[in-house]
C-alpha cells in the first residue's frame, strides 16, 4: 500500500513511517517542522536526541532497504498539498499534521488562530485536493478522544440512535471539546463528514485517546521525539520525565479526571489495522481508539510505584497542583471502543511496562531533561493568565 | 444601550444600526467592504444603489441626529478588534461580520478557507478581545438554522435532553452542516459555547433563517444593500429580481426543500428583543429566529402569483434547474421558534406585502439588474464544478 503520512517529523507520525516500511509498505510523508519550532517556543526540546529530517532520511533507508519520499512544505498552501498528493499517489493519508497541544492553542488569541489556521485549514485543502487528484484514497485522520468532552451517558463511536419527542434518527453524537485545540479537532471532524457527504471521500475519523510511551524497537538513531514539557508533554511522558530528574510528580487538581491512554505500540497496532480495514466509498466512519481509561492520580501513582521499586530515583512525591484548566475533575466516564476489537486489536495491557521502558529511555537522557526542567512547569492558564500553576490544597 | 456592529456596512447590519437608533441606542460599527468585493467578484451588485460608507456615515447623522461610530478593519487583525472594543465599550456586540454565502464557500480550497478564515478566525477574535476587555458584554451572534441540517426528528434550540442507554444528559443538539459555510457557523457555535463555558461570557447564538426583504422605512438614501446574484442573493430575493427582469423564477431541483424564512423587518424585531432580553453571565443561549417555514417552490409560486396580478411583468414562468447543490430535497422538517415568542416575537405573517415591497423596490432598479443578469444563473456546483446549472426534468 502507498502511504502518505502528514507530520511525518512529529512523535507519531516517525514511529509510524517505520512500523509500516517493515510491513513492506511505500512510504511518503511531509513535514514543516512546526512541532519542532512549537516545542521550542514554550522552552521545551525533545527528550530524546532527534536527527533532522535529512538525518532521519538517511538512517531510514539504511536501517529499512526503503526510501521515505520526503515533501518539506506546509499543509495550508494549498499548491503544495495538491502537488504532493498528485506526485505520491497515495492509496491512504495518515494526517497527524496539526498543532496537538491544549494549552498552547490556550495562550492567547494568536495561539488559538494559529491552531485553527494550521489544523482546520490545512484539513480543508487536504480534502479538497483530494477531491482534485485521488478520491479513492482513504483519510485516516487524528482526532481526540477529548471532543467527546465528558458527558452524562455512554460516548458510543460517532453514529449512534437519537429518540427525540417519538421520532428516532441516526445522528453524529454531541461534542462538547474543552480547548480551541479540541474544538479545532471537532471542526475538522465536521468538514472531513461534509466532504465524504458530497464528494463521497471515504474517511476513518480517529478519536484517540492520550498516547505514553517511545519506540526503541528499532535503531536507537530512529527513535522517536518525546516531549516532555507542561505544553507539548502528556500526562504519563511527563510524569516520566519529572521522575527521573527528581522533582514531584504534579496532577492538575484532585487528578481524578478520567481519560482514555494508549501506549505508543498499541497506536501504531491501531492505525494499521485502520489502513487494513477501510471503509466504504463515501463512508465517514468514526471509532474510539484508547486501550484503558485511567484517571490522572491512578497514573501518577503508578509512576511513583515503579520508580521507586526500580531505583531510578528515591522518595519520588506526588504533589497535585492547582488546575490550570478548567476541567470537571468528577465525572461519568465510559466510551465505547468496540470497533477496533472487531477489527482484531488486542489491548498490549502493559502500562508498567510501557512506563518502565520510558524511565530506562529518561534515565539515559536525563541531562536533556534536567536543563529544561523549568518547562515542566504548567503555565498556561484557561482563564487566561500565564502564571506558574502552584500546589492544591485538597 | 451601547451596541456595536461587526458588519455594519452589510444588508442586517446597515439596516440594524438603523432600528436600534431609532430606540435610542449608542450606534457603533465596524467593517472592512469584503461583501461589496465579494459580490463584485462573482459578477453582481447590489440592486439599490447604495453609497459609500462615509456617505453612509452622513446621512445616517442627518437623518438620526446621532452619529454613527465607525471602525474600518478586519477581524482577523487582533489588535483592530481589542481597539475598538476598548474604546467604544459596547453593553452588546451583534456579530454580523461573516462571510454570508454558502455557493461562495463551496467555489474552491482558497474560497472555503477564506470563508474559514474570516469567520472562525473573527469570531476567536471576538472572543479573545471581549474577554479582556468587555466579558460583561452580550455577544449577539448570527448563526445558521442551517447548522442543523434537516434531521429525521424536531430540531430543539440548542440544548436537548438525551437519554441513551439508560442514562440522561443535557446536551448541544447535534449539528448537520450541508455547505463549508455553513460548516463555519457551526464552528463559531462550538467556539462561542467554549468561551461561555470558561470566561463566563454571555451570547445567544441565533440560528437565523433565510432573511428577504428591503428597508424602505426611511429615506430612500440610507436604503440597504440588496443581492439578487446567485451567490449571495437567497431565494426570495432573488426571484423577486428574476421577475423584474422578466426571467423565469428558477428553484433548485424539485423546490420541495423546505426551510425557515423571515421577512428583514422581522429579523430586526427579533434582534431588538434578544438585546432587550441578554442571558445571564457565562449563558451560552441557542435560540431559532424564523417566522414560517416554506418550501422553496411555494416561494416561487407567491412570487410568480404577485407579479402576475400586480403586472409588475406578464406571463412569468418557473423554470425548477438541476440542483447545484448537495442536499435533500424531501425532508421531514420541524424546527422549534419558541423563545423568541416568550420573549414577545409577533411573527408578522406578511410574506406577500414583503414581496410586493420588493417588487416595488426592484422595478425602480430593474436597469441595474438587467446589466448584472447573467450573475442570476447558478454555477457553484458541489461536486467542484462551475458549470451554469440547466434546466431539470421533473
Amino acid at each position: 500500500m502507498r502511504v502518505f503520512i502528514l507530520g511525518v517529523d512529529g512523535y507519531l507520525g516517525w514511529t509510524l513511517a517505520q512500523w509500516l516500511v517493515k510491513q513492506g509498505h511505500v512510504i511518503g510523508g511531509a513535514d514543516c517542522y512546526n512541532r519542532r519550532s512549537w516545542v521550542a517556543e514554550v522552552g521545551g526540546r525533545s527528550a530524546t536526541p532527534i536527527g533532522s529530517m535529512t538525518e532521519r532520511c538517511d538512517k531510514f533507508v539504511d536501517e529499512y532497504g526503503s526510501t521515505l519520499r520526503f515533501y518539506k512544505g506546509d499543509l495550508r498552501d494549498f499548491n503544495f498539498v495538491w502537488n504532493m498528493l498528485k506526485t505520491f499517489k497515495p492509496d491512504a493519508i495518515v494526517h497527524l499534521g496539526e498543532q496537538p497541544s491544549a494549552p498552547f492553542s490556550m495562550i492567547d488569541a494568536q495561539h488559538a488562530v494559529l491552531t485553527h489556521d494550521n489544523n482546520v485549514n490545512g484539513t480543508l485543502n487536504v480534502l479538497f485536493a483530494m477531491r482534485d487528484v485521488c478520491p479513492e484514497a482513504h483519510l485516516v485522520k487524528l482526532g481526540s478522544m477529548g471532543e467527546w468532552g465528558t458527558p452524562k451517558v455512554d460516548i458510543p463511536e460517532g453514529e449512534f440512535e437519537l429518540e427525540f419527542r417519538g421520532r428516532k434518527a441516526t445522528m453524529q453524537f454531541p461534542k462538547n471539546p474543552g480547548s480551541y485545540y479540541h474544538c479545532t479537532k471537532s471542526h475538522d471532524s465536521t468538514n472531513v463528514k461534509l466532504a465524504c457527504d458530497i464528494w463521497k471521500l471515504r474517511s476513518t475519523d480517529i478519536m484517540q485517546g492520550v498516547v505514553y510511551g517511545i519506540n526503541t524497537w528499532d535503531s536507537e538513531e530512529l527513535v522517536t521525539r518525546f516531549d516532555f514539557d507542561a505544553v507539548f508533554g502528556t500526562a504519563v511522558n511527563r510524569f516520566c520525565a519529572q521522575a527521573v530528574v527528581g522533582l514531584p510528580l504534579t496532577p492538575y487538581g484532585s487528578g481524578k479526571q478520567k481519560r482514555g491512554f494508549l501506549p505508543l505500540q498499541d497506536s501504531m497496532q491501531c492505525l494499521t489495522l485502520v489502513l487494513e480495514h477501510p471503509p466504504e466509498t463515501g463512508e465517514y466512519r468514526v471509532l474510539n481508539q484508547f486501550e484503558e481509561t485511567y484517571s490522572i492520580m491512578e497514573l501518577a501513582e503508578t509512576v511513583q510505584k515503579i520508580v521507586n521499586e526500580k531505583g531510578y530515583m528515591s522518595g519520588t512525591m506526588i504533589r497535585n497542583l492547582v488546575n490550570p484548566r478548567v476541567e470537571e475533575e468528577r465525572h461519568y466516564y465510559n466510551p465505547d471502543r468496540q470497533k477496533l476489537l472487531d477489527m482484531g486489536y488486542v489491548p498490549s495491557g502493559k502500562l508498567e511496562d510501557v512506563i518502565d521502558q520510558v524511565l530506562k529511555v529518561l534515565h539515559w537522557n536525563k541531562d536533556r531533561i534536567a536543563a529544561r526542567r523549568h518547562s515542566l512547569v504548567p503555565d498556561v492558564q484557561w482563564s487566561g493568565g500565564r502564571e506558574a500553576a502552584v500546589e492544591w490544597e485538597s
